[in-house]
This record gives structure tokens, C-alpha cells and sequence, in this order.
């Protein structure tokens, strides 16, 4: 007997053996996906009705700092240094595990909201993120942030934090917490450091998750300590493999893309961040050309500034077509892919396709809303129409997170409250106090 | 005794000689807002609590092709011949005056779910969108999409089209409908038949809706008929006045900003439309900083896919940061501006903003979600984080379109159901029907 079955939806496999369904059935058992067609014939303890809906497999965001959430909006269209270190910077020094809780929750029950059931992390106080991922039911590849600015004390205690984490998370919360090594950035580490980290992920048998060439004041940086660029240094002493997922990659050469695709490098994408923060336009349709595996991703809530990952879709298709001045340069389908099969290949995790065998994190996005009428193409709708705002149901490891818009796995009116009193500690003199939290008449 | 007054809400008044309101009050009588301050004396028959929620202008969309919402995603990622001749083209040719109602129903109820109050509109069987405009109670400037590829007899016939529907239309619905002549644009329109257009929009001191430079090969084209690009085209023959709305602008030279700057053109900025269809990019931080009144817009559903301004706000901030890769170069507050008070002013109405005196065209946009939490910034929220279906509540004209979600002006259902069914008489073989519309048990 099934756990659940669903039923009445087109079924957007995105699996290229199968086919799309244009109405089939999804039997879960177990956490995974034991049936996938037409009709199942065995029984299942619960039925979800997904008539006029898509079921398609969650989200997979690759590069988040789900704890920056605390941030959104709290200083924008500034220039990046003064971002930094007048505002981002100070404040991020007073975000405790607390805090950071609170601000992972609430990116949690934001990503949920909008369909993405994986995402990738990394950040400060990284233990506090996957207890709260812990809690909330969703799956995640996380890792603890770490720089050194060449400081050797500070290496050694960043390696060790991303250790500990390491052995305390890997396969937590029954295997939805996977871990990655976090070295931040090719110009924010001392070569040293980043071989010791590579040397340490390999013994681990751990991934690992670092910035590369966001900005050009990053290669310019490189150009003058190393005489080549960071993804030359790092080809070089040995850093690049197919475990490693590099986030942003805008300021490549041709020689830096074909070295991506020789090592088999997955590139995360973020052009909704890369619009914001003005670093540039990542050359997505060459790297796919290439053979690279590129998956998609908000980043952090103060580069976005939210979290969903329709947004993203949308954007990665428009930014591509008009940069490359070619409409065809890249389709709904492969923006799909990317967003879903491209990212859980990234994480090395068996979703991103509803197939046999693979995990229970399934989404249904409801299609009988004006702004999807009339529906001519699955595909065009849910990257150029739809919205976050348009799923219904999303379901993690077979469980269900969020069934017809009610989030079942935490108190929405809660975690928006924890962390709005999360941000105050950091900055109340700015916040504007939306849920009337001081105001005495008011449920606290 | 005012007919509404909304409450606890934070005012966005858009006003810069009054400011925004933490915590205040509007009061509207007879479609007009007659009060807005911190607490209203009189009393009123309707209370709107908007606790928790932002109270904005409506925001202005000042160039779509209403009708074209059928269309919505019925081929996509095609080059652009291959799309206009093969799909659009025939397609538009079955749209009766019926299936353009429906098809402008359906926009009507998407544009105020999303929070768009008024919009300008061109297309063909114009007469079915005003009728459809004056059932819903939205406010729109609307034109009959005018062309005559250099044919004498088809520019008498459709200045005939256009100069009997500005009759019948002008100030209809009560006033909220105003009327503009429509010539598509200069490369499809012959120079006599732009003139025309011109010295009767004169007579009838009714403004005029063209497309200009969209595409560079409208470029091309003009500099080899003309041996001038189409602005110094239109400049020449007398076209330009400050009751011209331009949409696109794509391809300008400086001394043509300086021509749409000195003629006091507005200038109407499709950027979700611009990128979808690899047109190119619109130099609109150089035409702000030239006094250029530039509005936002989404274009129609064929080239977005949706309606959203909030999308076409935080795309437009996107895009023009990485384009000139300075961040600064555009902030949230512009896009507000541009969204609101300059669509208004481009359009000659009394709206944009929420002043004495001014049409009561309002929304409600609820900050009490996951994704507007913490709330530092209530600009870069709208911009940055906002959607469409963060809008709960929509007046125009002093009525309530929208109140908490529920669309009061019409039955969404079958809003969506008679646009199903008119998108099925240009194209049945390729719709998906999710409304259940071909299952017999279903309800027709």
C-alpha cells in the first residue's frame, strides 16, 4: 500500500525516458516515488487530487544564505562597498545561532511557499540553519562558511567549524541534510587554505561549495596576486572536480569554461542577484553548450530579494535572450532542467525527475488561475507566467510540507514573528513593525 | 459623509509634496480621494482596515495589447518571423470582436488581481476591450491599433476605424475610459498616413499611442527608406508633442533622447517584453536623466507572458543596473514613480498619486508574508520582494473592484472559462484543458 498517491495532474516528469503525462498518477511509499503513469493499481492511505494542476519535482535551489533573510531589504541600491561594510557587515556581526535560526525558518517557509523543496547553503552559525531545515522538513545541502583573508589562525579555526560541521550533519534529520565544504571564495582564501579544504572534503568524501568569479574586482584581484584568474588558480592546485559546486561564475574566459567542463564543474546560476548587485551577466548558454551543468538559485535574501525560484526561472530565460540578442539562445525546457534535474545532479541527490525510485519531493502547481488561462504549453507557463504564489501542495521525502496553501510543517504567523524580533536584534531602529508586535493589544 | 475610508495602513502617497505615511488615513467621496492625513474627522459609510498592509496608487500600465492575453504562451522561443507569420498572424486573424472581449475580460480581472488600476491599450476590435473595460470598472486610455502598410485604401479605412471608435469611446464608462489614436508604428505605417493620424488627433485633442524603435530592424528599415531613423522620421513630419506615448524606444541615439526630451514624448519601457523577445534594451537611466517622462509597462501576453507589474518593477530595476553594471543607477523609488505617477502623467490622468482631488484608484498590497518579512524598506519591498498576489485590495474610481482577495466586479470562473473558450475557436488542437471543459460531468 502506497503512502500517497496523486492523481488527475499532468505529470511534468521531466524525465526523458517517460515522458511528460498529460494526466497520470504518482504513488510515494517510503519517501520515494514507487509508481510513476496513467493509473496505479495498488491502494494508498491518502489521495491527492491534483485535477487542473501540474505535479512536477520540486525546486532545486543551488546557492542560497538562507540566514540572510534577517536581511531582505534592509539596504539596497547602494554601492557594493558601502553595502558591506556599513550595513551588511555590521549587522551580520551581531547575528547569533538565534538569529540565524529564526532567519533560516523563515527562508524555509518562504521556499516552501514557492516550490523549491532542496536548497543549498552557506553561511555563519550553519548548525542553527540545519536545525531549523531539520525541523521544518525540507532537504538541504549545507555548509559553514568559511574564509581565512590569509590569516593562518584563522584557517585553522574555519576548517575546524566546517569539520565539526561536517561529522555533526552529514545525513541528518534521516539523510534530507547532506554537507559541503564552504571555502567562500577564490580571493577571500589563502591558496593554502583552499588546498587544505579540498585535501579535507576529499578524505571526508564530502562536496564542496564556493564562490568563483562573482565580480571583476575578484579577477582583477586574482590577475594581480597569481597572474591568472581564480579559475586558473584553482585548476591548478587541484581544486576542481565533479564534486564541486561553484556559485556565479560571470567573469570566465573561453579556456575558464572549457576547464569548468573538463573537471566537471557544476556552475550555480543567480541572475537575479547578478542583475541586482550590477557584478554582470554569466555566459549560461556557453557553458550549456559546453556540456557544463548549470542549476539555478536566488542566492541571499539581500541580493534577490526573495527566494523564489519561478522569479529566477523567468529571469535566467529573459537575461540570456536579450544578452545574446537571440530569443533561441535557450527555452522553457531547458530553464526547467535547470531548475530541477541540473540542480539535484549538482547536489548528487536522486530528485529532480519523478521517477521510480527516486525521493517524494513533488510539487503541484495549480493552473486554473486567470494569469495561466488559456494553457496551450506546460512548460512556457510555469517559466514565463507563473509565480511562486501559484503552488499548492509540495511535498519532501514523501511527506507533505504545504497541501492546498496551508503550510503544515511550521505556524507561518510564528516564524514570521521570530524573526521579526530576530531582525530587531540587529537593527530594530529600521524596521517597520507590519505585524503590531509593539503594539501592547497585540498577541505576542 | 465619505463613501470609503481605509485605515491603519501605511500611505505610500507617491506625493513628494506631502511624503509617505507610517500609519494614516484616505477617504474617498464620489470616486474622488478627499481626504489623506493621519486620522480623517468625518465619518464614512465603508470601512477598509488595511492594518499590516501598504496603500499605494494603482500602479499604470501604459502599453498592452489586452486582447493578446489569448495568445499567452501559445508559441514562445520561436525567431521572430517564424512567430508572427506562422502563429500570431494567423491566429489574430480568426479573433472576432467576441473572443477579443473575452480575451480583455481575462486581462481586466489578471491586471486587478496584480494591482493595476488603468492601462493603455491598442489592438484591433478595440470597441470589444472598451466594452469590456466599462463591465469590470478599470480605468484605461484605449486605441484602435491603426496600420496601412502604405495601401491609401487601407489608411482610409482604418483612420475611419480609429476616428469612429475615439467618437463612440471618448469619455465613456462614466469618464473612465479615455481614447487615443493608434498608428502601429513608423515602419509600418507610410509617412501621409502618419500625418494624417497626426493633424486629426489635433482636431479631436486626442493623444496618440505608437511604437517606436522596438526592433532594430524598424532601424534598418527607416535609415534605408528615409535615410533617418524613425524618430527623426516622426520629429520632421511634426508627429512629436507632449501628447505622444512612445512605447519601446529601443534604439536611440542621443540626439534622439534629446528629440523625445524637447517634444516632452513620454516614453513607455517594456522590459520583461524587450528581453522575451531578444529586442534589445531601452536606454532609460539616459532618458530619465534628460527629463524623459518614462512610464512602465508590460506589453501584451504574447511577448511577457503575464500581466504583472510588480514583475515588469523589479525587472526594470534588474535590468538597468547590469546593463550600465552601476547599481545606483536606478533605485526602488524611481520604479515606484515610474509605475505610478509617470504612467498617470503620460497618460493625462488624474492619478499616480494619492492626493486631494485625485481619482480614488488605490491598492492594498498585504506585508504580512514570509516573503515581505522583515520589513525595513517598504520601497525595495514593492520592487524587490513584492508580487502581483501580495494585492488584496483594489479600488478604481472610488469602487471596490477587490476587497481581501475576492474579486467583487466579476466571477473569476467564468472570466476564465469564456477566454478558454474563445482561445479554443482560434486554436482548439493545441489548448490543455484544465478547467475540465470537455469532461461532460464537468459544470458548463
Amino acid at each position: 500500500m502506497a503512502d500517497i498517491l496523486i492523481k488527475n495532474g499532468y505529470i511534468l516528469t521531466m524525465d526523458p525516458d517517460t515522458g511528460d503525462l498529460k494526466k497520470g498518477e504518482v504513488a510515494i511509499e517510503n519517501g520515494r516515488i514507487i509508481y510513476v503513469g496513467l493509473s496505479y493499481n495498488g491502494k494508498a492511505d491518502k489521495i491527492i487530487d491534483a485535477s487542473g494542476s501540474v505535479v512536477m519535482p520540486g525546486l532545486v535551489n543551488t546557492h542560497n544564505h538562507a540566514g540572510m533573510t534577517l536581511l531582505r531589504g534592509y539596504a539596497d541600491d547602494l554601492p557594493l562597498a558601502e553595502w558591506l561594510e556599513d550595513y551588511i557587515w555590521p549587522v551580520e556581526a551581531k547575528l547569533g545561532p538565534e538569529e540565524i535560526y529564526a532567519g533560516v525558518r523563515l527562508a524555509c517557509l518562504e521556499m516552501i511557499k514557492s516550490g523549491t523543496t532542496t536548497f543549498a547553503d552557506m553561511y555563519i552559525h550553519e548548525q542553527a540553519a540545519a536545525r531549523a531545515v531539520e525541523d521544518c522538513g525540507m532537504r538541504a545541502a549545507l555548509s559553514y562558511g568559511m574564509i581565512d583573508f590569509g590569516d593562518p589562525e584563522r584557517a585553522e579555526s574555519s576548517l575546524l567549524k566546517g569539520r565539526n560541521f561536517v561529522k555533526d550533519f552529514n545525513g541528518a534529520a534521516n539523510g534530507r541534510i547532506s554537507v559541503m565544504y564552504g571555502p567562500h571564495a577564490p580571493h577571500t582564501c589563502s591558496q593554502q587554505f583552499l588546498q587544505d579544504v579540498r585535501e579535507q572534503a576529499r578524505k571526508d568524501d564530502v562536496k564542496v561549495h564556493i564562490h568563483v568569479l562573482e565580480t571583476e574586482a575578484e579577477l582583477n584581484q586574482m590577475k594581480e596576486k597569481y597572474g591568472k584568474c581564480s579559475v586558473n588558480m584553482l585548476h591548478d592546485i587541484g581544486f576542481f572536480d565533479s564534486d564541486v559546486l561553484a556559485a556565479h561564475c560571470i567573469w570566465l574566459s573561453e579556456g575558464d569554461m572549457d576547464i569548468l567542463a573538463e573537471t566537471g564543474v557544476h556552475v550555480s546560476h543567480d541572475p537575479v542577484s547578478n542583475m541586482k548587485t550590477a557584478a554582470g551577466i554569466a555566459p549560461v548558454p556557453q557553458l550549456l553548450e559546453k556540456g557544463v551543468n548549470v542549476s539555478l538559485s536566488t542566492d541571499g535574501c539581500a541580493s534577490n530579494n526573495n527566494l523564489d525560484m519561478f522569479g529566477v526561472m523567468k529571469t535566467a530565460a529573459l537575461l540570456h535572450k536579450v544578452n545574446s540578442m537571440d530569443l533561441t539562445v535557450i527555452d522553457a525546457r531547458k530553464v526547467l532542467e535547470m531548475a530541477t534535474v541540473n540542480g539535484a545532479k549538482a547536489l548528487g541527490i536522486e530528485a529532480g525527475m519523478i521517477k521510480e525510485g527516486y525521493y517524494g519531493d513533488l510539487i503541484v502547481v495549480d493552473m486554473k488561475r486567470p494569469h495561466l488561462t488559456p494553457l496551450y504549453d506546460v512548460d512556457s507557463h510555469l517559466v514565463y507566467s507563473a509565480r511562486g504564489s501559484d503552488v499548492t501542495t509540495v511535498l519532501v521525502d514523501g511527506k507533505v510540507l504545504m497541501e492546498n496553501g496551508q503550510v503544515l510543517c511550521m505556524d507561518e504567523y510564528e516564524i514570521m514573528v521570530e524573526a521579526s524580533k530576530a531582525a530587531k536584534k540587529t537593527d530594530s531602529q529600521h524596521l517597520i513593525d507590519v505585524l503590531g508586535l509593539n503594539d501592547p493589544s497585540a498577541d505576542q
